[in-house]
């Protein structure tokens, strides 16, 4: 998604697997149960696609920072990996999904592991629930630990703290947005849908780290401001261009059963772009059985299509990210700032399931 | 508890209030749901009596720190608090509880939002626990965060973040083992249960608020060793006095229905030891009658006191603040430090129900 030197690619591994490596080594310290809870949230930081810290380092580069000569530089863009695995965890917990990508999570490894212990079902639950809310505790501490003993001047510090207290507070506010969104018989209008997408995801996960990078590198508030403004929209276009893959994409685009927002009875902008629609009677009968398997998830995906909520989607997408490009045009931005924001649109754009 | 001058709690009281009213402005602005998790997640943190931060200023007093000129002393002071409300809520969390000083927590005030607005109980569950987690993250968070930016020198910042590290990784290891510990029939021995206390309640409540308030007073590393060694003895005291309290208290020493903890069937230390002698079987027996009601409370705590565990915990309590007392004539401790161990030690003694 991102071209980033394979230089930083390896800082940013490098940076990952040293802290949590290290977590993994002090808990084994405290003794059995703590190790396992150990080995657990250091994999739930693990196997990512790292586009967080790429975000970092990109717009560090992109602002005229030297990528071989910047010390504070990987641990700020490790953290950034580490607190999107720490609201992984704890959104995780907060469904009740006990699996990711294929493979037990923190919540189903300590399920499976009171079990073999001779627990029951609430001993399994109640020891899944403990050992997530602690794993997203730990990656929590340890993303703003990384941060606050980071080699950089106290001043960078103070922003990067301005930065991450906005990034905690906005997205606790689109989770608990995004869960309250399901309560209750009405449809939540598409302007609240596309503001929790913004607060939950694209505020951390495009506007902070690019804002961080930016930071770390010297740029102006002005510039900053921008990048935040750019960023933000492409953060937004992201997770709509997600709602699409969760909604019409194949497998192997989703990574996983295809309609698996369908079939979860997700509240997604795309849906609320049909409630718009006048074919809207004809798409809540077919979203209302489409949990029940893949011929009626097919069939919510042909009314969601017929009703125009797709291709609706499909051009908020591409207004949005004409926006992004737009803002990024008109600010005063080196031309390698210009050139990673059209790179991300771009990235952005392609993730549209065709 | 400790007597602190005046100044050092109205200091305490507004470092707090800063923090807390600060969230809950920055949560309003960004609209009514989060506004409403703002207002829930600071009132998680007031109310209690504050003793966390009031060990680090009675630490920082003791090893020669001035009260009336101690910038970031208050910051850190209030941070143990919010680090405290951060692991009472997510305790609450995983034990499932809704309710703390007879009035709904997080949990419960948003179980009851999701009701208001047409939930059914698995809405009600969802938001509670939804509310709850970033509740506890946003606590935790800003309790970091304090910290990173108090106006200290970066060394002793560097020191408070191992501390933190420290008091992080180990509570959450006394959690997890105090979960797994319910989970399957055998009761584990007294070690690993003393082992839990010390773990879950004694670092971060005692030895780290204690080590906190030396270090930024200029304490050598000795000091703070032999300070900290102490410190987790009375830690671990004052959690065994809890267990009485909980297993034995009235009404008025417990703060709720006397004999909870035998209601709940927590396996504590006071259980552990009555296991050791030969009445346990007529104790297991009651104990497990126990969740039925006041009558079998009684009875459950009769046979608890004629098996010897309660005589026996009180003396396990009162070996250990010999050895805290103990440690601290050994060291070589400024005299106010050898006062505030004596103070800690006899309030705990107190503590014992009678």
């Amino acid at each position: 998604m991102i071209p980033l030197p394979p230089v930083a690619h390896r800082e940013i591994d490098d940076a990952l697997e040293l802290a949590l490596g290290r977590l993994r080594a002090r808990s084994a310290a405290l003794g059995e149960s703590a190790g396992a809870l150990g080995v657990a949230t250091a994999a739930a930081a693990t196997g990512g696609k790292r586009v967080r810290p790429a975000l970092v380092a990109a717009a560090f580069s992109a602002f005229g920072g030297d990528l071989t000569r910047a010390p504070g530089l990987w641990r700020v863009a490790a953290a950034f990996e580490l607190l999107h695995a720490a609201f992984v965890v704890h959104d995780d917990l907060i469904d009740g999904d006990v699996e990711r990508r294929g493979v037990p999570n923190v919540m189903g490894a300590f399920r499976d592991r009171a079990r073999a212990r001779g627990g029951d079902d609430d001993a399994a639950g109640m020891l899944g629930a403990a050992a997530a809310v602690l794993a997203g505790d730990l990656l929590l501490f340890e993303a703003t630990r990384l941060i606050a003993t980071a080699p950089v001047a106290a001043p960078q510090r103070a922003a990067l703290f301005v930065l991450l207290d906005d990034a905690l507070l906005v997205s606790a506010a689109g989770e608990l947005a995004d869960v309250e969104q399901t309560i209750g018989d009405a449809l939540p209008a598409t302007e609240s849908l596309l503001r929790t997408a913004r607060d939950k995801t694209a505020f951390y996960s495009f506007q902070a780290p690019l804002a961080a990078g930016a930071l770390l590198a010297g740029a102006t508030d002005d510039e900053r401001a921008a990048l935040e403004a750019a960023g933000a929209d492409i953060g937004i276009a992201f997770q709509l261009a997600d709602d699409l893959i969760g909604t019409f994409g194949s497998r192997d685009e989703a990574g996983r059963e295809p309609g698996a927002d369908l079939r979860a009875s997700k509240r997604t902008p795309v849906i609320a772009l049909a409630a718009e629609s006048e074919a809207w009677p004809q798409v809540a009968s077919a979203l209302a059985l489409a949990p029940t398997g893949p011929i009626a998830i097919r069939r919510a995906q042909h009314e969601l299509t017929a009703s125009g909520a797709r291709e609706r989607t499909v051009e908020l997408i591409r207004t949005t990210l004409d926006r992004a490009r737009t803002r990024a045009d008109a600010a005063a931005l080196p031309a390698a700032a210009h050139q990673l924001l059209e790179t991300l649109a771009d990235a952005v754009d392609r993730r549209i399931p065709r």
